[in-house]
């Protein structure tokens, strides 16, 4: 086996000299010529009629270009495909929540766009709302007339016989966990650049993180073939899975570039991206889990309701997906699962990495007080009913390469956990929380990842990939595989991603698909390229392929480094004879690529699983309800590191993100408005915040992985929350069953126990 | 054999709204973030050493970003490969002409990058200055002094026994003809941006013909990788050869944004792309001539001097192309031909379609003398002497398909030729003139076309070309054969193409490459994406491949139209099945890849040869002196047209710069200074000065061109000016020997007659 030169070195990723100088540009920071800005028009109205809009003042306004309503769009509703598809992108009948897109202007400044919107008259008949998703599901007052409820979706799972496991539990627990709504707080506003041409194309610049599945959306809403809706993305502020999905500022801004034939630029304030984008959906989870004597357990009911908004969004996989994770993490012989994400006055909650947070909770709650009561170690119970390699999860998804129990051990061993846990002074604690992941995604002919690569006449190539990089090193990561796999230096990549005129389909960061689909169809491109380079080069020296070899640009007999000579001549020589050099990978996950998402799902859910565990030391100040991570130990199975450096970075931004951040990041609601929409009362961690930490990476070498690889740092995010439940209790004896663990509800919980 | 659907067809040309609405983007419309202006400094003197350059003042100017001098380069020459390198683009040790580049200034705005740079004190020394290229051959004041000559170029061709053969000639003639310097006259004056990043990259944006081989040169001026070197070519207004190679405009303009790490634009002033950038060489030519009792010209030896300017810029095939498309028209039996291109104190001059426009003049009026002298038509002189297919060249190429004598008679027959050729009132008279031209050329590696195709999950295809379309229709030409080979409507096809980053090598739009070159490499690339598309679906399908065909975008069993499928589906299940699909395509013309261009040269010079006759007939007011085309017939050998509409818009333009403009187009010089460097004193035509046109195309059907085709246009260039100097004769008995036939020169020699 060859010995990698460039896979599993910790190289210095190629965007961070921009970004750390700070000449990354943004989408806000695109300019066109003859570009006009945008302004929207938002419903002040948690739920209304809408009874007349009355544009004709705003269109008189010097310098106004375009004004569109909902009567400009093509009255195509959007929502994840198969599932319910309810929003139109701008109110038409109603609005149905504060912040809701009305209508919109493009002029020749800002300040004309924002007056013209001011000139707007709407009529509205004010409706009443609804904010509880609990009391919205009873309610007789729909928001969506034509669906006869506001149950969104049911997420229907039913594995084993749960009740008669009920009978034989020796330990049932039945406890309610929440956790509030949040926001994904990105640096970058978001912004939208659009150009519609002459020609009938539209280029569409948008900070998001997948190209190709939001061209699609878009050409659908706006009615347009797939060709002619480009969508780009360049320099991105953060993603967080609140860029998924296509975003009505998109439709809003293609439509005024549509209607006044000049590129339009959206760049929304930091108010409306907090109150108007998607947000992280309150749950309310409520569990009932029965063990056994030796600690497995063997019975779990949830019953989870999850506040979803006004519309349907991304809710089918929100819905499932928190489960979903939480079965490829522990065995799971008899379970029920209700999810019911409901319809409320609030604008639409999307995807987040730290996937259904209070019913992670809830899930490793019951484990850690199932343990107490058998007198089990917390590290004990979670090995005793961790998965394994070969086993099953309840849907029918085979584990393949699977270093969780190591993760356990490993970080256990970091920590010095026997010699803390139950052991250390009051107020101190340490706990754990592990995790699994699936790395790709049922998304029919959308879960696979096509790559192509040309070679120039110096030999140095272009890789075309539809790869997206919201700051986690995928750009980097496709490079380094592409010059490990030909044998160049990195420098002789030059990179082309997430454009889909440029680029073949990729599923986008989405579901830790990035290095394990994405990856590995570039992985086959790359290979492709080596195979021609090699033919070629074997004809020139009248030698067979396999005689020769490529090392840092050079080719030369495998036994032999003194007579090499540089790739560009096999790459003239093969553009002379008829066969320029370029090579193509497609790559699909071995999964069940239909599987269904919310009714009683079977089959391969992910291509392989990753695994993460993380232990925490904390303290808790008992004054002032202040939690402080102390240390943070992670173990991180991702089947060998591409780049480790960049590995344990993303594990760093997690412990921030799903850590410290969740002491202090909640939306504040008043009847349906947002009261704290701004980075000032909306609190984010700093710098200053951070805990010590140290990370080690567990080898599993995935059979199906580039080089071994899977997914490179996420499946850390529900560890980190979850570990500070468990060493909340280790500290204070208290259990925390609502996130997030503000300082107020610490101070709640501690005053509780001591009454 | 299949019926084409698409081509022969005169589709309106994918470019056609942009340019027609306006809404076509120029180099100069192209705005980027932080982007700074730059000026230059140039030669007040015609020849001058350089003491001493103080640019102090300049830089200490609030807003001045980058200062540069000929020091920032890094000593590279650039000259055509592997001739003269002589020019550093911008001056060290001396200036050589008036508008050279001494120094340069980035600047935040147009007005203070002006004041720097007139804030540059330069210190020169006058040297002696030459402009007559005559005289500087003889000159001991050298231009370049470490060349020991001014000859920079000398083209040496002997064939035959020229010597013998006017031994045995029955008429000898012995004249002198000229040809006065033009400018290209571009509507858009030359603009280029280059933005170097943070990461090392260049791009740049630049008017030019052939964005790969301009990126070569700049890589090896600037010592980068030609991967970090990106060129793009958007729309552009103009390029007539004057866009072919590097200008000094593209390294300063590289250099300033290297050196001040922010986006850089320079545009040229209009009388700065008059003087500055290339312009066409003034000729003088000394031509004896030899010819049998049967008119049949077998002795011929010219001596052509053609004034270079300071460079040597593409002076080794400026210098040779004259020759060799005369030879591709007309048999050659003996001939020595010596082409002298001279340093001058001028700027550099470069390549032009009209190719030697006194040597054409005198070697066609040579023939029409003997005609006169033999009592022969001009029309039979032209048969008899004209190649045919099969024929050899002088040096050694052999004509394939040939319609010369085809096109000769069909311009007969449109003009009614034999009614009128000496037989029309006085001051009218009719002319004919004729020309072959090769298709693709001589440049190493250079000489072939790359191209690659990938198709989306809708079926949809973005062609990657580095094809060039310099107002031509080029980029229709290609989206028509990629659609026609496919079996997909032309809006299925996105194209990318002149760009360096994005796409395989192609020779760019220079000599005649752009069908029958680039459009065979992307109709090869089409042909490997329908063979992926119908293996997909015959394994589908469960049938051969080849039972299946693809119509407008559907496949469909050969003999049953009726059960058919939108490929679409096709290119889903080959994505899905490990073989996304991309197709690639390279094409080498058969030439002689090194064939020399200078000395004695041997070898197949074209991959093939197109062939086109032009009458005109005119009408002389011997009072004003003005020539009047009334009608212009033409006869072209294309092969077969793929967009007939656009071969015919090719031939109209020519008719205009190859016709119209040879009244009035000309350079006016005084000491080194051009006198007429506007639009105002220098005259182009307008479209009140065009005469009726009749354009008829001849199918010859190339065994190598892509369906058949060869180059669509250009081959008139040569023949109309020489049709006008035939029907000259014809209208008023005198020779016209001096290009451009001004009114002035019109009358001296209708004066001279007369006297």
């Amino acid at each position: 086996m060859k010995t990698e030169t460039l896979i599993g070195k910790s190289v210095p990723r190629i965007d961070s000299i921009r970004k750390a100088t700070g000449a990354a540009k943004y989408t806000a920071d695109l300019f066109l010529s003859g570009m006009l800005h945008a302004k929207v028009l938002r419903s002040p109205y948690p739920h209304a009629r809408i009874l007349d809009i009355d544009t004709s003042k705003a269109e008189q306004l010097e310098g106004v270009r375009a004004v569109i309503t909902g009567k400009d769009t093509k009255g195509v509703k959007w929502g994840v495909f198969p599932y319910t598809q309810d929003h139109g992108m701008i109110a038409t009948d109603k609005v149905r929540f504060i912040g809701e897109e009305v209508a919109a202007v493009a002029a020749v400044t800002e300040e004309i766009a924002q007056r013209a919107v001011e000139l707007i008259d709407v009529t509205y008949e004010e409706l009443p709302a609804v904010f509880d998703p609990e009391k919205a599901m009873k309610d007789d007052k729909l928001i969506h007339e034509d669906r006869g409820t506001n149950i969104n979706v049911h997420v229907d799972i039913d594995v084993g016989d749960v009740d008669a496991a009920f009978g034989e539990a020796e330990i049932v627990l039945e406890d309610v966990f929440k956790s509030a709504g949040e926001a994904y707080a990105m640096m970058e506003p978001y912004s939208v650049v659009a150009d519609f041409n002459s020609e009938g194309y539209l280029d569409l610049w948008i900070p998001n993180a997948g190209p190709h599945v939001r061209a699609k959306a878009l050409s659908n809403l706006l009615k347009m073939p797939l060709n002619k809706v480009r969508v780009r993305k360049i320099d991105i502020g953060g993603a967080f899975g609140g860029r998924s999905e296509v975003s009505p500022s998109d439709v809003v801004t293609a439509l005024l570039s549509i209607k006044s034939r000049q590129p339009v630029k959206l760049v929304l304030s930091r108010e409306e991206t907090f109150t108007a984008t998607r947000q992280v959906h309150d749950m309310i989870v409520y569990l009932k889990t029965g063990a056994d004597a030796n600690g497995m357990i063997i019975a779990r009911d949830a019953r989870v309701i999850y506040d979803g908004g006004a519309y349907s969004s991304t809710g089918p996989i929100a819905t499932s997906v928190p489960f979903y994770v939480y079965e490829e993490t522990y065995k799971h012989p008899n379970v029920r699962y209700n999810g019911y994400r409901v319809y409320t006055n609030k604008c639409p909650r999307g995807m987040y990495p730290h996937h259904g947070r209070a019913y992670q909770v809830a899930m490793t709650t019951h484990m850690d007080m199932v343990a107490e009561k058998l007198g089990l170690d917390p590290m004990e119970i979670r090995l005793r009913n961790a998965n394994r390699s070969g086993d099953h999860t309840a849907t029918d998804s085979v584990i393949s390469s699977c270093g969780l129990s190591e993760s356990i051990t490993m970080t256990a061993e970091m920590s010095r956990w026997s010699e803390k846990r139950g052991k250390l002074p009051k107020y101190r604690g340490i706990g754990m929380g592990s995790m699994g992941l699936m790395c790709g995604f049922p998304m029919g002919f959308r879960s696979g990842a096509t790559a192509f690569i040309r070679m120039n006449e110096s030999g140095q190539i272009t890789l075309f990939t539809g790869m997206v990089d919201n700051g986690q090193g995928n750009e980097n990561m496709v490079v380094q595989i592409t010059a490990e796999v030909i044998g160049i230096p990195m420098e002789m990549v030059n990179l082309v991603n997430a454009d889909t005129e440029m680029t073949g389909h990729d599923p986008g960061a989405y579901s830790q698909a990035a290095t394990f689909v994405g990856g590995n169809a570039v992985m086959r491109a790359a290979q492709d390229v080596r195979r021609q380079v090699l033919a070629a080069s074997a004809e020139m020296m009248k030698v067979a392929p396999d005689e020769l070899d490529i090392t840092n640009g050079m080719i030369h007999l495998k036994n032999d480094n003194e007579k090499s000579f540089f790739i560009a001549r096999a790459a003239r020589y093969a553009m002379s004879n008829g066969g320029n050099i370029v090579g193509k990978g497609s790559y699909f996950p071995k999964i069940s690529r239909d599987r269904e998402w919310v009714k009683n799902p079977r089959g391969q859910m992910g291509g392989t699983y990753s695994f993460n565990t993380v232990v925490t030391e904390i303290e808790v100040d008992p004054d002032t309800g202040i939690i402080k991570m102390l240390d943070v130990w992670a173990a991180h199975d991702c089947g060998k590191p591409i780049n480790p450096a960049t590995v344990e970075g993303q594990i760093h931004g997690i412990v921030s993100r799903g850590g410290v951040a969740t002491y202090m990041e909640e939306i504040d609601w008043d009847r349906g408005q947002v009261l704290n929409p701004n980075l000032l009362d909306y609190k984010v961690p700093l710098a200053t915040d951070m805990p010590e930490m140290d990370v080690e990476l567990i080898t599993t070498n995935d059979p199906e992985g580039p080089f071994g690889a899977k997914e490179g740092g996420l499946t850390a995010s529900m560890n980190v929350y979850k570990a500070i439940v468990s060493a909340f209790y280790d500290a204070t004896g208290v259990w925390l069953k609502e996130l997030p663990f503000t300082p107020e509800k610490v101070l709640k919980a501690l005053a509780k126990k001591n009454n």
